[in-house]
């Protein structure tokens, strides 16, 4: 046990090979000083190695010093899973921060509440799609925008694959796409938000997420897997920005789907996307055409939703394959303060009535 | 078969769960319009959907049109690993690139032989080693980095962990080390480049590599998996830089440790690190504490070198648990093209002594 007179950072591991024992003390040498122990001044194994905390039979509890994960985010990910995501058989389950290491990030700047206040939707499921499929032109991408934002639509994404294609090119979409939206808020007196996708090179996303804002869009989609979850971070704290961002999980999936390794789905999906600024984070919904169970998916909503310190609670947005006949069966399983992402099945039939029809549905829960 | 005229970017797919049939068609879509293929205009499911070249078994090839992957490398990224890696039992397992695709990328900006004119190492591996243990502070970092130079190492390295931790502040650190490898290399007449970890925000990380230029530091040590492959890319882009970026593969692990799902080794750290500019890519070395196979090694020395378009070779830099007593068999191995990097075990009795075994173990060779 620890007897350092300090908040520490908790992390629970399983460990699926080898002996327990040992792996444990090889991830707390490895994540921390990553040099041979017993070579490590007395003080250094004391206080700068992590602890193990405890082990009861695959489980695994090591303890560490917020001084080692000091300068951010990008260090909170590299001892949480930096070297050790190189060793099989090791899996996050858990993860627990202490409120003083915590505060050093804003974390979502709008969350459930700050969103609601925005879309002036005092309760029930929000409702999201995307405009699809790449290939589309910006004005015919612009015009499907305008039919789901006059249904009463919350949010409207691009698409996360739509980049700098030679069918729509960034900037022209993003203009095309945000006039298409708040003509038609103002029109219908809806209040979408239409969110462009972020899919852009490094050293433009601040510049872009900017010039998005001066040509209309309201909100922003981060791919952090891409993008790195610090740049998204970055996003959410500026001022000068403030918009809601919502996290698309491309390149995450080999870090959740292999249950004897990774990282647990509740701590990606729900604790990092919230210290690293999401208001809302996307995962592929059960019974979708992807394979998260609903144990998996309930955990997601639990972790996006439980205490953080004072970090606001983020929206879950459960996707991949939703259809109609499925609202009642989610608003349950999730509760109401859920980002419902309803994707192609949109389009079977005629824009605009399916998405109507999906609005009412959900004003009549 | 696609009838397309044109250049396409070919994956390979060794599919590990249900029918390969049915998988591959549900990626083709899944990574290209994320959309029903029956909704979606004829001219769409031909020329913007990937195509299924091939399938024998569980291995499937699919070729995408490059302007899918319009927008450079976060959407390259995103068309091989967005959606799928949230498939179980799927793996990338080979990656093709046309040469007017990879025309858009730079690549290493020194490569194998642009790091050898730099180093004056005409011939022979490179030897480097990390800086190290976290808890250090910058004057003890900066001594240990001046006997290693000295000795006449290649490369010395912040270890990826020192960000700005409380003993030894981001800046202070970096001038420190940099101070004491150039004096080093002045005194002993060698020519040590000193590579700090850029584990920095990301709104820090462009102004952090400047500034580590102006004070001194002559390389750059960065993480993609944590700040992502395109921010990488800029700095490797960055002609007022113009600094040889080395890799590190914390956070990526998962995506190459689970043999059924994930992304193959040699194109992670081969194929990938080098469109992304990295000159040299570490991985953990077969026979250390880590777990790549011997073959899974190879497979990366083969990919780092391979022909790929205009981009240069990069160095494979195998590492963790390596000792003295295995540079032949590692030479061997890898041929010498390689960064050889020493850990923790150069600690294990004098610095400087072991420093110089080291060295001159090489040059005897």
């Amino acid at each position: 046990m620890s007897d350092i007179a300090e908040d520490r950072i908790e992390v629970d591991y399983r460990i699926n090979i080898g002996d327990p024992t040992e792996v444990a003390h090889a991830i707390r040498v490895e994540q921390t000083i990553e040099f041979p122990f017993d070579l490590a001044p007395e003080w250094i194994q004391q206080q700068v190695v992590g602890q193990v905390e405890s082990i009861d039979g695959h489980n695994v509890t090591i303890s560490y010093s917020p001084g080692v994960a000091g300068g951010g985010m990008t260090q909170l990910l590299n001892v949480l899973w930096g070297n050790v995501s190189l060793f099989p058989g090791v899996r996050i389950t858990d993860l627990r921060l202490p409120d003083s290491y915590l505060d050093s990030f804003r974390g979502p700047r709008f969350g459930v509440s700050g969103l609601r206040r925005l879309l002036n939707a005092p309760a029930g499921p929000l409702i999201c799609t995307a405009v699809k499929p790449m290939g589309t032109s910006s004005q015919d991408l612009g015009k499907m925008a305008a039919s789901i934002a006059a249904a009463g639509f919350h949010i409207i994404k691009d698409d996360h694959g739509l980049a700098d294609q030679p069918w729509a090119r960034w900037k022209e979409r993003v203009r095309v796409i945000a006039d298409h939206v708040n003509e038609a808020n103002e029109q219908a007196e809806t209040n979408a938000l239409y969110m462009p996708s972020l899919n852009v090179p490094a050293d433009r996303i601040h510049d872009a997420a900017h010039e998005a804002k001066s040509i209309g869009a309201r909100a922003l989609l981060v791919l952090p897997g891409v993008s790195g979850f610090d740049a998204m971070r970055t996003l959410a704290d500026d001022d000068s920005l403030a918009l809601p961002i919502m996290a698309h999980p491309s390149f995450l999936g080999s870090n959740v789907v292999n249950p004897d390794q990774g990282i647990d789905h509740g701590v990606l999906f729900g604790t990092l996307m919230r210290i690293a600024g999401a208001d809302i984070s996307i995962f592929p919904n059960y019974g979708g055409r992807f394979s998260f169970s609903p144990k998996e998916c309930a955990r997601i909503q639990d972790k996006c939703q439980a205490p953080l310190g004072n970090i606001a609670p983020s929206w879950p947005s459960p996707g991949g394959g939703m259809t109609l006949d499925r609202l009642t069966e989610l608003t349950d399983f999730y509760g109401e303060d859920v980002a419902l992402l309803i994707g192609g099945a949109l389009h079977r039939g005629d824009l605009a009535t399916n998405s109507r029809a999906m609005v009412e549905a959900l004003s009549d829960q």
